[in-house]
């Protein structure tokens, strides 16, 4: 039985959440895992669908792209992942999907505005919508350059990826990450009711304001901080 | 057997009510409900999913915060809950969640305007959005203060809480209370749509006039008042 | 065993499809079906939600209101359906419900805009918003007036119950009928349907122009006319 | 047993198909499948409803609407698929709905503009809407004029049909086609999803813009071109 077993099975279960969360049709996502002392990582076949995916079509690919098991082709934005993983240490799983509110967001060329306290329980600013890439880029290794100007743009915004586990590619759509897979599949699905709800609220009141900071701290905090006392 | 075995189960399927109704995702919500007798209330615990809670997992607390039973600590709004039992005797359950279009209202911080008699069958007002908390509440006891916050704001317009069982909280989302605990969620359920039919009135007609006084009584003392003939 | 155990188990099933359709929440609508042999019909006892409605809790009731058969009160809006059936001798079952589009349209005293041909394949023209009762009116024989509203705008406006089945009452909500039990039913369902179509056009495109006579015509006549051809 | 038995049956799976995938309610879509070695085609029967549509009612109809075999008629837009296989060689299955997001499209007679890659994944363009079809052909041959209507769209703009697998018929709805009839299914799919996201997209940012050439041409060819990597 091949060493890489457990993390083929965990990344085949937390691709099946996509479908079940609402979170894509047919195969408009992906999701990765990384084994961190083995420095590769797990992720779904490419244009597989959901319905007949197993366990066992799950590919290893290591940081240079290089496949180390599976019979099929990973998904055509493997580099992505491999750059993330290779660039950010700190991150266990990868997330990505062609959810609707944020792809609508992500088209729309706008970052998701921090209006509330659902938002500030995840991260302390407005979601980023990293700007188009430049032509040369796209014609040349667009999926590696896709994850390059993610971490490009994080260091010209001064944050790191624990900080904001969520981010909009402009016209295309989100990524998400977290210390585990489970963690990049919650945030993909928290992304999306965001971006439902500050679409919503903006309909609403064209004028509404963003939440003040002592809210955001308040609710990061005590979910995330030093003194946290949410969950168990 | 625990003496708080009946509320504690009562407690756990009001709360797994929440996920079926489609008013939360994940961990984004809690209920509570009271035993006057004792002068306690059960709660979910904090951070638990709900495909994992048991009735055993509720948490027995009393009006001043301490638990008096339970291995698992307790939902981060429990001071909220707690000032909400003492302050106001004749509530019998209250429901917290963060459902979409609530949500939105509350972060455009507006009420959320009396349109219809669908509305008119539950209350005869707009459903409140309560300002921001200052800053030095959001520092202090945020949770306690919270539920001061409401309590403040009725008493400032003059309603009772068996008047108005919704409340919004501006950047935040909706409290609901009742009688029994069947009836703060269902208030939960009933306040989402009509904060999305409100929503979808203004968007088919920005002009759109709230409801005459006439239909407001009509559609409320058939169902509520002294010679109510809705139901059995 | 009762005369109109049919009836009975009919009505039944025709209300037991509005949560099944995603037309009501809890006990927000009614449906009922009439025996023309005996002038009488059945509808859905008052405030019994969907879950623990059975058979028997129907409610016999003749065209003056009187209750024929039954233990329970009838629905609250008995008198509207008792009226409809009265004047309209060609109508067969009558449904009620407060399904999210419609009644938004209904909020926003808004007649429904015929844009297309899914709506021309059921009516020649806009969805009827009937204006708001009279206070004397409301304030009077209410429910009773709610019909008499709706007969006598079809008086004013010179269209028969058959060449629109379905109707708005402003600030409340639609009501929709048909020869059977199951066309008033799937009514409701349809003009939900052509609400959130209507919506969404008007969103996309507020100066969107109404459908051409000739479409109309076309579209009626293949489904319902002289030499009709949908269907078996 | 029938030699098409073997389409019946692919083609009732794939009819099936649209209310599971939401695209439709009652009777509102159709699906046929071609057979190129006989001439004739599979078509859902006219106002049959999925709960109780069979194998065996499928109808085959040949390219000048002959009904070569079954008992019931076929769909009332027949022509409009007779014409369509007719005229173009290289489709082999077609699919009709009145999914909602679409619909809302053609009624407001506005092609759904290119914002992302989403789009890009399937079609290069904006996907169209043919304008209204003139009086006189609305009183002739219905039918067979919507499927002129789209060939010779096709026509004027230059498009083939396999570079463009989707249309809006103005206040009408989408037609889609694929190589396949599963194919076929899949575009009316994506393109309800495309013109939810794309209506989105405008309600966020009325002057969002379209997706440059460069990301369109990288994401239709990584998929559809020569040098293709996506999928096995």
């Amino acid at each position: 039985m091949s060493k890489y077993q457990n993390i083929k099975e965990e990344c085949f279960r937390a691709n099946m959440q996509l479908p079940e969360l609402g979170l894509v049709i047919y195969t408009f996502g992906n999701v990765s895992m990384v084994d961190r002392k083995h420095n590769v990582f797990a992720i779904k076949p490419s244009g597989v669908p959901y319905e007949t995916l197993t366990p066992q079509d799950i590919v290893i690919v290591d940081f240079e792209n290089k496949i180390i098991e599976g019979d099929l082709r990973p998904s055509s934005d493997t580099k992505t992942h491999a750059h993330l993983y290779k660039s950010w240490s700190n991150i266990g799983g990868i997330c990505h999907t062609h959810s609707t509110y944020a792809v609508a967001w992500a088209q729309a060329q706008l970052n998701i505005p921090i209006f509330g306290t659902t938002h500030a329980d995840h991260l302390t600013t407005d979601i980023p919508c990293v700007p188009p890439m430049k032509d040369a880029d796209i014609q040349g290794d667009y999926e590696k350059m896709t994850g390059k100007q993610i971490t490009d743009y994080y260091t010209t915004i001064g944050m790191s990826p624990t900080e904001i586990e969520m981010v909009l590619i402009a016209n295309h759509g989100p990524f998400t990450w977290g210390a585990s897979v489970e963690k990049a599949v919650y945030n993909s699905k928290v992304l999306e009711e965001l971006a439902k709800m500050a679409y919503l609220t903006l309909q609403i009141n064209p004028k509404s304001e963003k939440l003040k900071s002592t809210l955001i701290q308040k609710h990061y905090e005590r979910k995330h901080g030093k003194n946290a006392y949410y969950g168990q």
